[in-house]
This record gives C-alpha cells, structure tokens and sequence, in this order.
C-alpha cells in the first residue's frame, strides 16, 4: 500500500529527488566519489550552489538587489540573526504575533532594539491573523509569520505599510507567488517545501543592510555569507544539494505559479470536505485558512483514536494535531500528490 | 580504477557508510518514507539521537559530567559560541595560536573577554607547536587547536595547565586517545572524522557553564540544546544519522584505540617515504606532525605538476596542497584505507 506522510516537517519531498539525492551519495555528478566527501570547494560542488541560488532568484522573481544565502541554525536562529542584522539599538522592529514561532522570534530580537507588538491573536488560540494595526512612526521594519504550521493559518493578503517586510516562510516558501517588491527579507528552514533539514534559507535585499553599529561575531554577519557566496565556512553540502534537486523539480513543474494552483485545488477540496462532514470542524477562521497545514478537530473528541486508526490503514501517516490544538493536522506541501489529499479526503468521506 | 579522496574536509567515509546512507535516503529503517522526510520527533529518529549520544560517549570514554551535543554552524561558530558561554567579561581566556583556525578563534573570542595569546607559531608560518608559554592568574580556559588541517601540525602532548582545555578537534577528533579529564570542552565539525558537513559536534563538562552573565539567544546558549537534547529546533537529521552510521562503523573497528594504531601506522610509513626521498620535503617540524594531515614540499617546485599528474593517473585525488603551504597535503583520515596510502607512497617511491 502506498503510505502518504502529512508530516508537518521535515516533511515530503517529490520520490525523484529520493531517487536522485541516493544515487548522488554512491556516487556524484561522475567524480567517483560520494556527495557526501566532495570537498564544498570542488568546481562541481561550486556548480551546485550557483544553480540553487539562480534556481531561487528565477523561481521567486528577484532582481539584482536581493542575496539569496544558504546558512544553518534554522529559522530559529534567524530569529535572533536577523534583529542583530537589521535592527539599530535605537529603532523600533513591528512584529505581528501569529502563533508560537512569531512569539519565539518576538523574544529573541528584543535583544537588540525596540520591539513593538502590533497585533497579536493569541488571545483566540492563534486561529486567525490579525488585520487592523498601525506602525510606530520609526519602524525600521515588519516582521510576520507568513504561515503558522501550527495553527493553521496563512497570510493571504500582504499588508500595505511603508515598510519592509522580513518575513518567516519556513513553511510556505515556494508554495505561491509573492508581491516580491514587499519583501526586505525572507527567511526559511528549508524542511518543508525547500529539501531537507539541515540547511535555512535567507533571501535579503542589499539596501536592508548597513544600519547597525553593533559587533557581530562574523558567522553571524550576513554580509560575511553574501562576500563569500554562502560558503565562509564548510556549507551543509548535502542538504543543499538535495534543496537544489528539490528546485528543479519545482521548476519543471511549472514554479510557484502552478504550485499555487495545485496547493489551493488540494487545500480547498480538504477544507469542503471537512465543511461537510457532520464529525469534523476546521480549527482556523475561513478566509486565513493555510494551504499548507489543513487543521481540524472532531466534534466528538472520543472518537478520534478510530479516525486516526481509520487514516493510518489508508496509509495516511503523520496527521495527528500538534497538542497546542489537538485533534488533526494534515500538512499538504508543494510534493504531496493529489491523490494523497484525494485519500485523505475519502477516509474522511467515509467516516461514520 | 579504485580513486582514493585525500580531500581536508568534507573528506572521505568508510564505503559502507556511503551505501548505508544511500539506502535509507530511499527508505529508512522499514518506516516506508525516506530519512530526508522523516520527523526529528519520530520514535526511530530520536533512537538515533540517543544512539549517536551514547555512541560518543563510549568511544571518547565521557563520564556523565559530559554533555554531547549535535549543532549546526561548524567549528566557525563554535569560535565565537566558545567564548559567549564559557568567558565571562572580566575574565580570560588563553589562545594557543596555532594557524589559520586557532587565528580565527582568537578574533570572534575577543568580542567577548580578555583574550591571551600565550604563544604563536605565526613567524614560521606556524609550522611547529609552542611549547613554553604561561597562563596569566584569572585564566579560565586555555583554548587549542588540536590539528592543524592546513599546516599539518598536530598536538602530541597535552599542556600541563591547572584550567580545563577548550580544544578545536574538528580534524582529529576519534583519531586517537584522549586524557579526556583535561578537557573542558571539545568541538568539531563533522566533516573529517565524524560525518558529512552539516552538522557540528559539541561536548561540554556542565562545570563549564553558568558563569557568565550576558544575555544569550536561545539559540546561541549551550543550555537550550543541553535541555532539550539537541532538539530545540528542528536538527540537521541526514548529517547526524549520516555520523551516527560512521561511529557505528568506528566502534566496529576498534574505536578509537584501533583508529589510533591504524593512523600512526599509516601516517609514518607516509612520512618515512617523504624522508627518504630526494625529491621531497616535510614542512612541519618532525615532533609536531599531524597524523591527519601530511604536508610536504618539492625540493624543485617547478615538477609540482609532474608529480600531481602522476598522483592523479594512480588514483590520489585531491592532494594539492593549500595555498599558505603550497606543494601537497594527502588527509588521511580514519577511513582511509592503507592501501590508500600506499598507493600515495608508491607514487612518491617511483618518482625520479
């Protein structure tokens, strides 16, 4: 039986990339040697890393003015490295507090200057994205969480503020297109629609930099990473390599444009399904519904040992909610096939 | 024809490594899903975790004083890292300066303490070990670089001091055994002895820490990750089970009782041959030698070329030496195998 994994992350990647990151670890690009020993300095590694950040500026739409860096440490380190970047020790950073990585990131970047909370929807379970805020007049930037996995919400309609946006999309980057011209900086854990764990993805526009006076240990310079092209120090070669196989699978099937219209035909037939059931709720307000991580609960709670037990035998693997919100959790990025959402959809079609 | 990687780093792993890694890129452990997609919370990856744990302690003979932590950001970030959690502002910590690595250590280091460098190698292009050299009275840990990748330098004798050691392992680390009690601290990319590149190696006696008052970002302090067992954010999961297949294979081996005898064997038959011959030189001082990394020159530069063909046509890939040294480097690391090295000897025999 085919099994389809709904992990929220790490999570799917499309079967080629399996097929083609195994081979590449016997044997690499015909060098005789193994990915996993060839030095990041090899003019076939070189070659690699200048094909994923072109395959990025292609893919997202960036102009000169954006670096695009593969570094490490997750999106949780970007938390902290980009308010120790971008953010003078006397200017204020806006951040809009969506669900708990928007909290983790608002903790760590009051390290280094002023944060102000502008919106938050904690107070709801994090199961909307607040819309009504206004910035401080010397706001160096926005920060938002432009889908939280873990509640199940999305920022559909980007804000209109005079501001940069710095944006954490670890879980919906590459997933649809974005008014790119917004953007001062986008950041993401590559281990949902990127490749694998391992390696974190910044996208940053030069003018974005240059505005603090503060010390930086060097690694945790951007600029540091953007003069040496990401490779400063040794780079995770493999999970780069792996992100690279997973960008040109994106490309040739279409880039974020057919992505987009995949996802939402996916994420819409899961939502009506759930509308329609008489056992199952959605667990986020209708219009900031993600389409990436569909969560829904059961009206009848006790009952939800035989739903999961019911998806498990149709090879639906990893859907359990995260205990923040309980009850399911499918997560449905750009490498789930229709027909694991179709699968998911009949278990929940057929339950009764 | 069998190609033997003599590669500094990411550097050549035990064959059965590379195949074990292939497969479970396909599928790991009969989950039926990849181990590039699989959650870092599942039962069969923390079972890694926990393995991987256990596996260095055993093999470095760590009591439970230890912590042993898998990061990200290499030996790169452990410079500035070291420092931020270990050095209070008011105290200092000594460097032994001996090359490029130790060099950058010292910098990021000076960001955060009083920094004293008891003693360089620099005015001979750091081609030996200092061996006199006092600590000052509020010295909190003298910091090593256990071997110099670059200039083929080693530390054969551990210094005599009554602060505990922070030492640089990143290439020699489970290459031979350790007073381990001395140590305060050990770091080490992965990317020669332990693994891929992707993931840094991290083990801290806890009397070390919880002496500095400055403000840490999560991320950056060595108590999140000793907490939460390496698992605060999502971790480098390929790079780590890649490791942990690698120190299953160590184990196997001998540990690194074994590695040591192999290494010692390996690298003085190499270093006898470069003695012997008329057409070579040793760069570093004799006592100092790594058993990692063998440097050596031509007596006529003008037949580098001539003698890295010859190299090449026998199968010794990557041994071009690096730039502050010139000449040839041939890393031998663990798992290269004898035969590897002599095959390199046999080159250097025949040459005339």
């Amino acid at each position: 039986m085919k099994k389809y994994n709904f992990s929220p992350g790490p999570a799917i990647l499309p079967q080629v990339v399996f097929e083609e990151a195994s081979a590449a670890v016997k044997e690499f690009a015909g060098t005789g040697f193994s990915i996993l020993e060839i030095s990041h300095r090899s003019a076939a590694f070189k070659e690699i890393m200048d094909e994923g950040e072109a395959l990025i500026k292609e893919i997202l739409h960036l102009n000169d003015d954006y670096e695009v860096l593969f570094l490490t440490g997750g999106a949780s380190s970007q938390f902290y490295m980009s308010a120790m970047n971008l953010l003078a020790k006397d200017k204020t950073a806006a951040y809009l507090d969506t669900g708990t990585w928007s909290t983790k990131a608002i903790k760590e970047a009051k390290l280094f200057g002023n944060i102000d909370v502008v919106a938050s929807s904690k107070d709801s379970n994090f199961n909307y994205i607040p819309k009504d805020y206004q910035l401080q007049g010397d706001t160096s930037y926005l920060h938002l969480t432009s889908n939280n996995t873990i509640f199940g919400t999305q920022i559909h309609s980007w804000p209109d503020v005079d501001v940069p946006l710095v944006c954490d999309m670890s879980s919906d980057i590459f997933s649809r297109k974005l008014p790119i011209e917004k953007f001062g900086m986008i950041y993401a854990g590559a281990q949902k629609n990127t490749g694998p764990a391992g390696v974190t993805l910044v996208v940053i526009r030069k003018d974005m930099l240059g505005k603090v006076e503060r010390e930086i240990p060097t690694m945790l310079d951007y600029q540091t990473h953007i003069t040496k092209k990401s490779a400063f120090n040794t780079p995770p070669v493999f999970p780069i390599y792996v992100s690279v196989l997973n960008l040109r699978w994106l490309k040739a099937h279409g880039g974020i444009e057919e992505m987009q219209k995949t996802n939402e035909r996916k994420a819409l037939r899961l939502y009506d399904a759930i509308d329609q059931s008489a056992y199952f709720i959605g667990t986020a307000a209708k219009e900031d519904r993600s389409m990436m991580n569909v969560c829904f609960l059961m009206n009848d709670p006790s009952r939800e040992a035989e739903f999961l037990a019911a998806a498990t035998e149709a090879g639906c693997e990893s859907i359990k909610g995260h205990r923040s919100v309980g009850g399911f959790r499918a997560s449905i990025y750009n490498a789930m096939p229709e027909e694991g959402v179709e699968t998911l959809i009949n278990v929940i079609n057929n339950f009764s």
